[in-house]
């Protein structure tokens, strides 16, 4: 795309109400712009890196056999009361809403209730089961506060995936073929390196742990005692010597350290299916309790934590996987050969499905290096009078220096590292 | 995807309390699933269909430079003050919900107000213009009734799209663009040749007239007076003297129809612009108002109305363009020849991106043909013993008859038509 089509500029400052960092530089970027405290809309830009995102997350779900759904926002009562998490004294961050006739609603706040629900209709034998089902669309969360930007949002997009499995074991493998995936998508948005997987309180209602997946980093909420050769973590709320004992973790190979939360698993055990009446016949046609997961990540959140980790002095750096283009374009002055030479690269480049954009605006060169920086490219590429027809500078956003290089060795280049 | 991994099952009754006949079928197939009158989730072969249509409603927006964003269903009260439609005297179907602090918020019933606040940040010289926005997103609608299934949600899926134009004969070019690309939208998804633009009322603030794209259907809720070979028509609503003669239509030439509404787009002059303080500078350094347009696509309503439109006495009818599989194949019998030949032919099928529904469950055969005809799957493909190994049945969803062909000539008949 050229930035001349764009509608999205760079902003000198973000509102003065805005105090997150990754809020800051999203929206001077023009990735996203905030409608209150914790609800941004995702201009261009942002939608591009939340669709990566997206779809890095759907194809590791569909990997493991997630069948993608799309429940509703708007909720029954009914279905709530019947596990006890309607009451504003039990759950204390619904957004509510009322029909014409006065009967209350919920606003999407979570979707066990639903989804169980849904799925008395279809569960019914040992033979229908077990399965995962999936979604990826927005959560509404009343917090009290809202000052951390993408990181806790009121409105927020997320990926919830439930597993029911008929056995404890079978839900066993279940979770854990989820916990693969979730290393799988954190390794592919290039945070692998830096997140663990967590043990964490799992709930009141088991003896069972939950796991976070914690991405280290100084922002972080959360303290957690990370295993760097183990490559797992206890969350400082159950770090106790009977739980080490039980992880097998030791108090010595610990490190404490600031990680921000990008997932959560938990084991459900029979709670809500139990509660809802969603049961299934066994071989030997007796009525068992269907055992429930559940695999939560935040996919805007995810937005935030990269915008906020990777950042340097000079703005955003997106991981190439997620990167809104891959190649900021610059064509210094307006020369007839440099604009020509220019409208070819631009060509190619796209011809060989690498995104581009073009700042083709009349605008000073400084003007589009710092554009270019504070957008986050990967790769700047630039033609100039100067560099002469044949050659073309390219320096990665993260490189100290550029390189010159021939038109065709810079598309080689990008294509194998891409 | 093989039917004994889905989740989903076809069912012989939709809720007692669904009346209409789109979601009565989508029901039983397995589509959808009714939350409550007016939101229904969308179950992995409804969400499909879903996809396919937001897939071409995309490209289309795309392609006249469209750019996409993602608004937030949160919204601030201020900025619909502003317009004078926050009030539920003014607007009476808006959901609405509160913070903790008690401030009101509304539920996205439209984005109007949002985006053009949101503009005024981008939008200054006349250099800025012109420009489209868009996004595909939910929308909710406080109804008082809800009956007619996915024909009038109280949350539904929508593509709005906004034009702003630095002059009149500008936002007439922009707004002549958007409708052609609404009839390529149509003719793609199947409903051209029966879905007409249609001259409706354009609201109290301007002169000029709305256009709605109304598609021919018994059940349509609206009356429209039809010009079939101008390809023109104009809703009952405004059928007069008077504005036929502006339309250049002639009475004699009309036939009066039932139609539903798939689309409208309206002028909006500078209504909104003025009233959310969104103007540009011109090249004489003078302020000016900006000229805005609106295009709206009900993308559930779509799903709801292709439903409706193609049914028959068996069941859902899909246009190629939006099925959510090409082929529903199937293996008569548990021969190991045959289901070996059935696993070839779906794996051949998958490697030439045909989508396929293989029923590999161990279910009778009338079974399996009755599903294949209530989902509506445009090819029905058949292997059994009687066949033999070098023959496959083929059988299109609409045609009377079946033909015997060899694999090869099953691909090619396929792919060639698809």
């Amino acid at each position: 795309m050229k930035r001349s089509q764009m509608f999205t500029k760079t902003l000198r400052d973000a509102p003065a109400d805005e105090v997150a960092r990754n809020a800051v530089l999203l929206i001077r970027a023009g990735f996203i712009s905030k409608q209150m405290a914790g609800a941004y809309a995702y201009l261009p830009l942002g939608k591009r890196v939340l669709d990566n995102i997206v779809q890095i997350i759907r194809e590791e779900m569909d990997a493991v056999g997630g069948q993608e759904l799309l429940m509703t926002t708007l909720q029954s009562r009914d279905i709530w009361e019947k596990t006890n998490r309607w009451d504003d004294a039990v759950v204390d961050n619904w957004f509510k809403t009322k029909l014409k006739n006065g009967t209350e609603l919920g606003v999407g706040l979570t979707h066990e209730e639903p989804i169980v629900d849904m799925l008395r209709l279809y569960v019914d034998s040992y033979k229908d089961l077990p399965l995962y089902v999936y979604q990826i669309a927005s959560k509404f969360r009343n917090e009290l506060r809202a000052k951390s930007g993408l990181l806790r949002g009121r409105e927020f997009m997320m990926k919830d995936m439930y597993s029911f499995a008929r056995t404890q074991s079978e839900h066993d493998e279940l979770y854990e073929k989820a916990a693969d995936a979730y290393t799988r998508v954190y390794d592919r948005l290039g945070i692998g390196d830096r997140t663990y997987r967590t043990a964490a309180d799992g709930g009141y209602f088991t003896e069972r742990f939950s796991d976070e997946y914690q991405t280290l980093s100084k922002v972080g909420e959360d303290t957690i005692y990370v295993d760097k050769t183990k490559k797992l973590a206890i969350n400082k709320e159950i770090y106790t010597d009977e739980n080490l004992a039980k992880l097998g973790l030791v108090k010595e190979d610990l490190v404490e350290e600031h990680a921000i939360e990008v997932g959560n698993i938990f084991p459900l055990e029979s709670k809500y299916s139990d509660a809802l009446d969603l049961y299934y016949t066994d071989e030997n046609g007796k009525k068992q309790s269907v055992i429930m997961g559940c695999y939560g990540i935040g996919v805007s959140r995810l937005v935030g934590v990269l915008a906020e980790l990777f950042a340097d002095d000079k703005g955003l750096v997106w991981p190439k996987a997620v990167a809104p283009a891959q190649v900021y374009l610059i064509n210094i002055g307006n020369d007839e050969n440099v604009v020509k030479n220019t409208t070819e690269l631009y060509e190619k480049l796209k011809a060989k499905n690498i995104e581009v954009v073009w700042d083709d605006r009349d605008a000073r060169p400084g003007e589009k290096f710092a554009d270019a920086d504070l957008m986050g490219i990967p790769y700047r590429v630039v033609l100039s009078e100067k560099l002469g027809s044949d050659t073309v500078e390219l320096k990665s956003r993260t490189a100290e220096n550029a390189e010159l290089l021939l038109p065709e060795q810079l598309i080689k280049k990008i294509t194998t590292n891409a």
